[in-house]
């Protein structure tokens, strides 16, 4: 077999066979294969797609070509959910703790965020002594005893993928939806879970920019997983605008908190329930209608709060982050409130923008070797569709710098913008699968 | 400026830059850019190719990469021509006497054949004597004497242009009409001629296998000579079959002689007098009907014969070919007829596979560094359309190792196909610009 063919059948519109994506992946991975001949294959895939059967194989190769989880030593129903990305995005924090309280079993791999904003893990690791390094064993422990676990990553996991992506990253080749999602899918199947919900993100924060891309890229994660095997569903969900107020580690933690409390943001508060409900329905075949009741059981008789606390004590947190948030969490030293220049409509918010600002301010990485500031962040009071007069503020930043302040205040007002006309705010929901 | 960014306008179908090509190929010859980018920016100009602004940009930077040959030492007019490859192509043998002896002048480089067939330098190099490694000088003087030099290309003609078909090769992005109009432009116009003539090959011994895409070929080159300041036209030109009847270097070179004797093959005769024509018609200014009246003049006049024999001369052959080719040129030690295996009319010939069955008998080379046999080739009596008896010579064979010719005659057979009905041969010239 020649790579040359490989690609050619590629860039002439016809599917690449298992043997030859093998051909071509591995012998990269072990550098038999230059990455010259694979940027031009990733080019033609830019322009010719991937096939479903493509993307399966694309997935498996990669997915094979590092560690795997079994997760056979704990008990249950497995179920894991994975976001594509966004800004307050603490979805996580919220969905574990109301399907462990439901029965079944939440046992996740998570990584750092690397960017914008902080990942569950940096969010976690905001409580007091909470630690995410664990071992295997202590990992399936707290699995099968709390029902809720959450460990950085340390196995290599699909390294295939990781390598491929580096090269997409300088040939302008990241953003095909089959190798996104093979990408994605590679990294997910890695641990063995039974049920997956994926929460496609779509907006101004998200990497998808469209519907229609976010929806292709939901069917095709949900085909490879089905062909692996696994039960799947997934959310197109709104990321044209922070999810729920808070943005930044310890800040996202206390909303966390609330929201299982009853008291979160309607936006962050309707999407856990959902997601939690898509798990509960795969995981037990019951109706959305049985799922949602038992979501809404476990929200109020305060099972879900207490499984939060039992979770964070089992990987050495403090449990009193669950009733006093504030005096536990880590606190900045200033706030700054960003005020409207004008009256009128919250017409447009640049997710993104809002991300970078509260990056700015400490609570994300701009290098991977940056160290977290997990006290600062942004909280946000006024959201698409919003009236606002001139003086009203509009967002409050937690800060220990103030200059890093006066910076993140100058890029927020950027990304948002102001209408006379009042608009009408993007559904939060876009599809359910 | 980033090579990302460059390979980005050009996945998303915008035009680049002069100056980001120049980034992108000056930096690839340097080794500032990775071949890795480079590949990937080929495949998407596969996909969504170069505009006639681009494509005379990638040019000019290839051809600024290397040597440039100034013909302002030589008088007259210049006048050069370019065959994009095929089988039996004697053209320039023929050519290059009657422009020469209709006063214009052509002082041409020429490489060696890569593949199937020897190119015009070993063609002339199976006349006994006969030198084409020339002196700057000695190149300038024949020129200005006999208004006809031919020489081995010894400059460094557009070396990036050869650092990038070596990549091109192996990634699967040669037949893209941009880049192989940018490429043969590229060298074609380090050599300062006022005058060029393309002859673009079509068929199924030639690279282009559809009119369309040939006549588009010659449209980009046509547009970037003329960007380029030089008088160009162009014929599109059959290659469904070998032109004439002789394929394999002396024998070619005796079919030159017959045809500027007025008793070449009439397809062969047909093509010599409208290239010749053509340049004529560029050069001098004068009407089709003009030229071909000059042409047909310096031929009836024996002094397009006369003008070779001279060149021959000049370059240290002997002149003498021109009275009895068969004496003075090498002989093959045997012949061996290949017959019809039935009744009926020539419908298909793979003209690519009588080159490589002529290359077998050892009138090519396989790698560069093979040697050439002057000597053998082969003699086709049947072309397209022609009626057939079983039993009927279909070609000769001429050979110096009967092994060679054994497996030479087989691939023969199989390269043509013969029908029941009759057919209609193709047009030998499908367009003249």
């Amino acid at each position: 077999m020649r790579a040359y063919d490989v690609i050619l059948k590629k860039r002439n519109g016809l599917p690449n066979s298992h043997e030859e994506l093998k051909f071509l992946i591995e012998g990269y991975v072990k550098g038999e294969v230059p990455d010259y001949q694979v940027s031009a294959w990733l080019m033609a895939v830019y322009f010719n797609h991937l096939t479903p059967e493509e993307r399966f194989d694309m997935t498996r190769i990669m997915l094979e070509s590092g560690d795997q989880i079994s997760l056979s030593e704990v008990n249950g129903i497995k179920v894991d959910k994975h976001s594509t990305g966004g800004v307050g995005d603490k979805v996580t924090l919220v969905v574990g703790p109301i399907v462990a309280a439901a029965g079944l079993t939440m046992a996740k791999l998570s990584g750092r965020g690397l960017g914008h904003t902080g990942g569950t893990i940096d969010k976690l690791e905001s409580i007091p002594g909470f630690r995410t390094a664990l071992k295997k064993e202590e990992f399936f422990k707290i699995a099968n005893e709390v029902g809720l676990v959450v460990a950085g990553q340390t196995a290599t996991v699909a390294p295939a993928d990781k390598k491929l992506y580096a090269l997409r990253d300088v040939t302008a080749t990241v953003d095909e939806i089959s190798l996104i999602a093979s990408s994605i899918m590679s990294k997910k199947l890695a641990i063995h879970s039974d049920v997956i919900v994926l929460d496609v993100k779509v907006g101004t924060g998200a990497f998808m920019k469209s519907i229609e891309e976010a929806t292709e890229l939901a069917r095709a994660m949900i085909d490879i997983g089905k062909r692996y095997g696994r039960k799947i569903g997934a959310v197109v969900s709104d990321m044209n605008q922070p999810l729920g107020k808070m943005v930044g580690n310890a800040l996202e933690v206390k909303e966390a908190v609330e929201t299982l409390k009853g008291n979160g943001p309607e936006d962050l508060d309707r999407l856990c329930r959902l997601i939690s409900a898509r798990l509960i329905e795969l995981a037990r075949g019951v109706s959305s209608e049985e799922a949602e009741k038992m979501v809404k059981d476990v929200l109020e008789s305060g099972e879900a709060l207490e499984k939060f606390r039992s979770f964070v004590i089992a990987q050495g947190g403090d449990g009193s982050v669950v009733d006093s948030p504030e005096s536990v969490l880590p606190a900045a030293k200033g706030t700054m409130e960003v005020l409207s220049s004008k009256d009128g409509y919250i017409s447009y918010i640049d997710a993104e923008q809002v991300g970078i600002s509260s990056m700015i301010l400490g609570a994300g990485r701009a290098k991977k070797e940056d160290a977290i500031d997990y006290a600062v962040g942004i909280e946000v009071f006024k959201k698409l569709g919003d009236r606002v007069l001139k003086g009203d503020p509009i967002a409050r930043l937690y800060f220990n710098d103030e200059e890093k302040a006066e910076k993140a205040k100058e890029l927020f007002l950027e990304a948002y913008k102001i209408s006379d006309a009042p608009i009408e705010p993007p559904s939060l929901v876009h599809e359910i699968f």
